[in-house]
Formats: structure tokens, sequence, C-alpha cells
């Protein structure tokens, strides 16, 4: 059985939907879950299920609001996001998930849980969706001036989850980059292509920021910076293409009998870029697992990060990381 | 009168499209149009057209691919490229656009093409459209590594091309950040924001990736790196989420109905995103205006960039983006 702590009180659905999550993934992973937050509120939401204590209730009397900076982490000992964390370096807690401030996530987890040996600066992993499946992108925002090397120990982590969490082999490698050919790039990108051709890792050289939507790699590595220009420019295009969709088909009503005739069409795309199934962003390169979902997240999407956090410690990921990061660079 | 050469055999609709292109494009801009290519191809493919001897045919002998990297411009001199080139050089052109390799095209430019006063480096801007029109994105590719003064250099041009160009007053100038608090960023952007933020220029502070289809700026300025990374997950979440919606509208007959009474709605977002008014990417910082084309461009792409050429000669821009340096940086 794994134990995993869930921050009540984070994201814009909180604590509702959170909660609601927290419970319903008692139906998929054999796990026990500890809720933290404010005890009286989650106590009471609590009261609406047949929980049979399989739930725990951590008090934390503070809360960091999805909008607040990385510096609310030091303001705010008693936040659901600090206790949470003290959770898992107490050994209380096998993993962490939260919806709260990507920031304040960030900082705190780097400060409270220790760094895997061999790893310089853990690194954000995001599920990509694309033509072939999802690619992981790492980093994707907490390390916006990275050195080679650390490249290199994204690609080992993202190589070990893929392989091990998602169940592919040998995962494929690709470097972001700005063309596909072996001399392109940035004095970053050309220093780690160096590293990543001479590692034991399926390296499959450069890839485009086009080739994440084709899906042509499994992990594709990059520095924060561009990691974080990548993931909002899919997420802005994606929401005002469909925003763009619905408000033209909506303008006359022939075109509305027409989307209601093509409305199949539309739901399996949503269900197809639906990343609740992959179950959020791990915080990657800790001795410990954390991972962190949408501010947007749903109870359906704190179920989808319960079942991985359930996969990752039960196959001993951290020992695997750790193997992964001895053979590997 | 404004001469505009044209590479009439770079790109992948070359000769057919280019030249079809500068024809048409006598009809809508005052214009003296060299072509410049395989003379004997394109003097047979005039013959199709009335062009009264206004059209005026340079030949060069070699051919570089739009796979070809920036290397063929040394080994090919005679290429309709290199010619073309050195047309702007020698004055005999204002302008000059090509749809060919974009790597060789931004060596050939700047190095034969004089830097104006005040720029370290020159910029590919990129028109990118969003809810509330276009966003000029600068630089798009041609600087992978960049100091914090090439970014306020990007602004000043930038600025001065979508007030004089696109007829936009005081445009509105965001940097492209992971974020949009002013703390926020890589060494390169914290550096940018002091410059920019000391400018006359209408400086609006940090943006993110995810603004440009919001629009919330005229201007968006970054490192070449991050902004061909955005320019392909643009590019590639557009096509690969048309490419799902048209692949599920035809997978039942009921659905193709519908998709048949709402075609209105593609028809018409499929002209609010389509790149050839805008005219093609704008190379600026030289002393001579260089306009490089998507590979795939078509005709009316072609006549889209000879229009903003033509205007940009018009207006004297390469003396306004002087007198823009001198006073915002």
């Amino acid at each position: 059985m794994t134990t995993i702590a869930i921050d009540a009180m984070g994201g814009d659905n909180a604590p509702t939907e959170i909660i609601k999550g927290a419970v319903d993934s008692l139906q998929v992973a054999d796990s026990k879950i500890i809720l933290v937050g404010k005890e009286d509120i989650i106590t009471k939401e609590l009261s609406a299920y047949n929980t049979k204590g399989s739930v725990e209730v951590v008090n934390a009397t503070e809360i960091i609001s999805t909008e607040e900076a990385a510096l609310a982490i030091k303001q705010k000992k008693d936040s659901s996001l600090v206790v949470g964390l003290n959770l898992l370096k107490e050994g209380r807690a096998d993993s962490f998930i939260s919806a709260g401030s990507t920031g304040a996530f960030l900082v705190g987890a780097t400060l409270k849980i220790k760094r895997l040996p061999g790893i310089d600066r853990p690194a954000l992993g995001t599920l990509l969706p694309g033509a072939k499946g999802f690619t992981l992108m790492l980093d994707s925002g907490a390390n916006v001036d990275c050195k080679p090397e650390y490249l290199l120990q994204f690609a080992v982590l993202g190589s070990v989850y893929m392989e091990h969490v998602q169940g592919i082999k040998k995962p494929a490698i690709g470097l972001l980059n700005v063309g596909t050919e072996k001399d392109k790039g940035n004095v970053l990108t050309k220093g780690a292509y160096d590293l990543l051709a001479a590692s034991s890792l399926n390296f499959k050289g450069n890839i485009e920021a086009g080739d994440i939507a084709k899906g042509t790699v499994d992990v594709a590595v990059c520095d924060g910076f561009a990691g974080n220009v990548l993931l909002k420019t899919a997420e802005g295009y994606s929401k005002f293409i469909f925003g763009t969709v619905k408000k033209e088909l909506m303008a006359t009503p022939i075109r509305k009998i027409g989307a209601l005739l093509s409305r199949g069409a539309f739901e399996n795309i949503k269900k197809s870029l639906d990343h609740s199934e992959v179950g959020g962003a791990p915080f990657l390169g800790l001795e410990s697992l954390v991972i962190k979902v949408h501010g947007s997240s749903k109870a359906k999407d704190i179920v989808g990060a319960v079942k991985q956090s359930h996969k990752f410690t039960q196959n001993n990921m951290i020992d695997k990381l750790k193997e992964g990061l001895q053979g590997g660079v």
C-alpha cells in the first residue's frame, strides 16, 4: 500500500473537486490518502462520502492561492502546501499532489525534499498530446537558465519515467532545438547534444518544436524557458483555435445544426486531448515524488494523479531513477 | 516607383507560383519587378502572361533548395538567392523577396547587406495571428544566442515597423517571458527588462507565450531560440488540431453532413488565419529590406510580400528605422 498526500486547498476548484477526486481515487488505487488543509472544512466535505476511515486529514491553517508567488512558501509555514511537503520529508507519505501555485510548489519541493544523487536541478515534466500519443517534455519551467549537463540529467529522468510509469520500452529521446541538423542550436543545445550522443540513452538527435504535436519522440528535453514557451504556446493556440471554431459554428442557425450533427467529432477530440489520464506534471529528480496538477483541476485530474503516484511508488521508481542516474550520466 | 527583386527559384512551388504572384502583384503595387533565376525557364513561364515589359529577368544559373543549409550561400555564388541579394547591394533593387532556404537566406542577407547603425544583429520578424489581430514577434530564429541589448534593438525595429508598415500608433511592446511579474525570467530577460523599461518605447512589461494568441501586445521580443520554439509550436499544434478535426468530421456520414452545413465556419477561420495578407517575414536591421516568405508560398503570398515591400520603401522605412535607433536605443 502506498500513501499519497494531497493538498486539499490548492487550485481553482479546491477544496470540493480535490476532495471528490481523492475519494474517487480510492476505487482505482490501493492507496492511503492524506488530505492536507483546513481540518473543519475537509471533514465537512468528507461527511458527504462514505470513506470508512480510509482518508486521513492533516490540519494546515493557511492557504497559498494559485496566484501567489514562490515567496509565499516562506511566509506561510502552516499552509497546506508546506505541511504536505513536510509529510514527505518525515516519511509519512510516499508522494504529494498539489494544484496550487506553481512557483510556490517548485520552490517548496526544492527546499524541503533532497535531490537524488547525480541531479543538479530537478525538472518539471509535462505530458503533451500529439498525433502518436503523449510526449514527456522536461523541463517545463522550473529551471530557466540551464547547463548542458542538466539537460542530460533531464533525459535520464524522462527516460526512466516513460519506461516504468508510462510503459514505453527504450523511450526515444529528442533534444528540442531550432533545426534537426546536428550542428544547429545555441550554446546550450550544442553542448547538450554531445553529452546526449555519448550517453547510453536512445537519443534520436535534435527535434523542432513542431515535432511535439507530431509525436516524433517519447521524451523531449529543453531548458525551462523554452519548455515554458512551448507549453504556453500550445495551450494558448489550442484555446484560441477551439474558441474561434465555437464562435464561428454558433454564428448562423444552419451552422448550429451542422455543429449539432457533428457533435461526436468534437467530443472525441476533447477526449483525445484530455490531460486527466496522464495524471499531472511530475517534478522529477527529488527523493520523493511530487506532482503538480493544473490550477483548474477537477476530480478526475486528481484521480489521474493518484493513479500515477501509486504506480510510481509501487514500481520503486526512486530506486530505478537512482540506477538510471548512476548508469546513464 | 519602387523596385522589388524576387527569387523566382526558391520555395516548394517555384517557379510557377512565384512568377504568377509577381505578375499578379503588378495589379496592386506600383512597382518594378525583377525576377531572379534561370532565364530560359522564367521567360517561358512569363510568356503565358501579358506583362508588357514591366517585369525584368536577371539570370542566375544555380538554385539553393528549401532544404539546403546556410553553407549553400558560399558554394553557389550564381544562385538566384545570391544574385538577388547582389541586386540590393548594388542599389539595383529596393527590396528582395525569397521563399528559399531560411538558413541560406539569413546568412546571405547578413553577409551581403550592411547593418543599420546601432544594430548588432538583425532580427527575423513573424506576424502571428491571434484574437486581436497580428503580433509581430522578433526574433523568430536568426539569433539563437542573444544579449539584453539585442532585445532592445529588436523592440525598436518592431515598434517602427508596426507603426509605419502596419499602421499601429505607439505599438505596445511585450518581453516574452515565463511569467508576467517584473522579476521573472532568465539572465537574458531580466537584463532586457531593465533596458526596455528605461527606453522611450511603449513597453508593457513581460508577457507569457499564451499572450501571443490572445493578442495582448503588438510587438513581442525574444531571443531567436525561444521565438523559433513559439513559432514552430503554434504551427505544429494548429496543424495537429485542424487535422484531427478534419479526420473526426469525416469519420461518419452524419458528421459529414454536419461538416457540410457548417462549412462556412471553417472557411472564415481559414481566412482569419491566412498569412498571405501580412506579406511574409521581414528581416529587419539591414540597410535594405529582405523578406522571407514561407517555403510553401503560393502566388497570393508573393503578392502580399510585394505589397509590404512597396509600402516599406514608399514610407522611407530605412530612414525611419535609423531615426528610431538613434532616439530609442
